[in-house]
């Protein structure tokens, strides 16, 4: 991704000057998470800390599924359908069956649907305009939020799992040994 | 703290549109941070998962010491001194001495730290305007960033701790049995 001016939140060529604001944020956020995951290899994608844990794979699905479920309640988009639609169905909530479904993937199958799923929010924010940030509909104990608290969510949600993503990574430095691209599995992409 | 409009990022009375927007997420995400640890006693807030871990006390007086870091860098605060500087100079670097030195505290202590440091945040924000939050200068690595960066940053390190208290904090209740009132030692506030 391009990181001209990752640390100025300021207007951006194409949208609006709040829509701007946010876009630079979630461009950092997502800088972020991926300068964290990218030298991760499976075995490490998959680790479970215990019985309880969500893996970082897990985690990255999460991320990019949290995103696809904003798109489908303030962009009208239909964001389950296509190839990837069951496991991010999986990781809206990191439920048991996250943990043990999402797994077995080498980090640019995340990688991927994070970018797939980004690039439609970005394509769909520069048809709006700071207007459209101010709407509001009733949402968590029908509380009102506008769109830029919702989108708002979306990236600190992702900051909130990034946090156990860094957390996590550190403990596999004490978990696991240097993985070398002969310990990983054929059809695995370590 | 106010909630009112809590799900709203927007304009905010005393403030310019962007610092506006910019204290609305400030205030959601303080609201979130508060709103996990309220209920936490001294055992909780002390918990050290493994030898690399940070308490959820430690990560408490982390978050302040940022924000006391960029009112030193930004605002042109000294706010280092004082009865807690000590505290806080130790956090800003969670490294051995955080976790061996910031414990044996009730929750009131780091909430009274948090909220007073906050409390001249938001007081310099009403005296500064969106001009100087495009300010610039050089900052991590020479690149240029400006105030609404510096502060976002603020933010999104309190919502990366966050998550690593959502998760230490899901543990504490593997860990812990309950603590009531009759378990706590007398200098403690439980």
């Amino acid at each position: 991704m391009k990181t001209n001016n990752l640390y100025l939140i300021t207007d951006v060529e194409n949208y609006t000057p709040h829509i701007g604001r946010l876009v630079s944020m979630m461009n950092y956020v997502r800088w972020s998470t991926l300068d964290e995951v990218e030298d991760l290899n499976v075995q490490h994608l998959d680790y479970l800390h215990d019985a309880h844990s969500n893996s970082i794979g897990g985690l990255l699905m999460h991320i990019a599924a949290v995103e696809a479920s904003y798109q489908e309640s303030t962009l009208g988009l239909n964001s389950f359908k296509g190839p990837h639609s069951e496991e991010l169905r999986i990781a809206l909530d990191l439920a048991k069956q996250a943990r043990t479904r999402i797994k077995r993937h080498g980090v640019d199958h995340y990688l991927r649907i994070l970018a797939a799923v980004r690039s439609k929010t970005l394509h769909e924010f520069a048809s709006r305009d700071d207007r459209w940030l101010d709407e509001q509909t009733p949402f968590w104990d029908g509380r009102p939020a506008n769109n830029y608290f919702k989108w708002f969510h979306v990236f600190e949600d992702e900051l909130n799992h990034r946090g156990q993503i860094r957390w996590l990574k550190l403990r596999r430095k004490f978990t696991f040994s240097p993985i070398t691209a002969s310990t990983c599995s054929p059809s695995a992409s370590c």
